[in-house]
């Protein structure tokens, strides 16, 4: 995604660009809207690097709004926080339609469980268990503002809004979320989970396909649009 | 599709089937349920036809069910009805996520008047204004029971249930229903053109990706599921 928005912009740029993005989505993972910001000399109009740049980029991404920012701004280290859903397809059946947007787990899950459990996430912590090997952040401490778990006929909706995420850190939550939600755990062991920071102790990371970013959230004074 | 489906039931009857089905899905027309019948000498059982049928598919089509039905029943030809949905973004940039099951038209719709022309196309008509050239039905005459139009954040999504459906008629309404909505034609000129039983005074084909066929209705007596 990265270096197809890249060249796009380079060819109306007609110089290289370099993008910064808000929030990572890893291979197989979408965003409804991503924030980029690049440094660049060329002056176009607006039109020019959506429009224009859409033209440049393969089908399945669209450039939606541009603005010329403050030059404090930072599209990563300025953003307030992330809101990312999972959606999860709670029935016997693989899925069929929207395959590349959905997780899946065969067996009835108990909503309220996954709710209980769900609860114990969120607030300021230190989600070393919910981390991969690969990550590279400093710290292990996030702070989760939002966890709700929504059931949408046979999908389940997870939305998680936090100051950060940790590299897998949604899918680890959705992962262990579903053990509690199959009866392989009670609610309380995902506190136990989180306490003991230690990766092995959580469930393995939950696919790509269901995870979406949905959001980033600035303050109102960079004049980000919504 | 129907190839993908016929090798993967091969597979498990150990012998080669043919499959009819209830309704159509031009390429890039999506099918949340389709209906199959075939006749096989082979018994097994149902877990067979379902998981064992979906472990020789591709990505994307699922089984859901399968059920030992009436000689009698078929499944193109016992149908009541279908429903199928168009989903159409309407905003100014060019879908990215969830572009293959996205129609686009870019400039504001005015959906209460395409709401006011979608209503001449309820009832028994002869929709030969909105039939493909390539369409082999006998008749030209349906009966649409239904087709309403919701707007949900930025999409528009129309929703319409007939007895059957000519090649390209939801297509052909889609797109004749946005000349309503883009102001190019009042909403009368639906009937005009319904009567006129000519295609070339309707809008042209509009694109298959927003297009899924959603559900296949049946007379209880057969034991369809829902």
């Amino acid at each position: 995604m990265q270096d197809a928005l890249q060249s796009a912009l380079a060819a109306i740029a007609g110089d290289s660009v370099n993008v910064t993005a808000a929030g990572r989505t890893d291979r197989g993972v979408h965003a409804r809207a991503q924030v980029v910001h690049f440094d660049t000399g060329a002056s176009r109009p607006e039109f020019a690097w959506v429009r224009g740049v859409n033209t440049h980029l393969p089908d399945g991404i669209s450039v939606l709004w541009s603005r010329e920012v403050d030059p404090q701004f930072h599209a990563r280290f300025s953003a307030l926080s992330r809101t990312y859903r999972y959606r999860l397809l709670n029935r016997h059946e693989r899925p069929g339609i929207e395959a590349q947007y959905l997780g899946w787990f065969h067996l009835p899950l108990d909503v309220d469980a996954m709710r209980a459990a769900a609860s114990m996430l969120v607030g300021e912590h230190d989600f070393s268990a919910f981390r991969s090997s690969e990550c590279q952040a400093k710290t292990p401490v996030r702070n989760v503002h939002q966890l709700e778990i929504e059931k949408r006929g046979d999908e389940i909706h997870f939305t998680i809004r936090a100051n950060a995420f940790l590299h897998h850190m949604v899918r680890n939550i959705v992962g262990t979320l579903v053990y509690v939600g199959k009866g392989k755990h009670r609610p309380e062991w995902v506190r136990e989970v989180l306490r003991s920071r230690e990766r092995s102790k959580a469930a393995p990371t939950f696919g790509p396909e269901g995870l979406v970013l949905e959001r980033i959230e600035y303050d109102m004074k960079w004049g980000i649009p919504q």
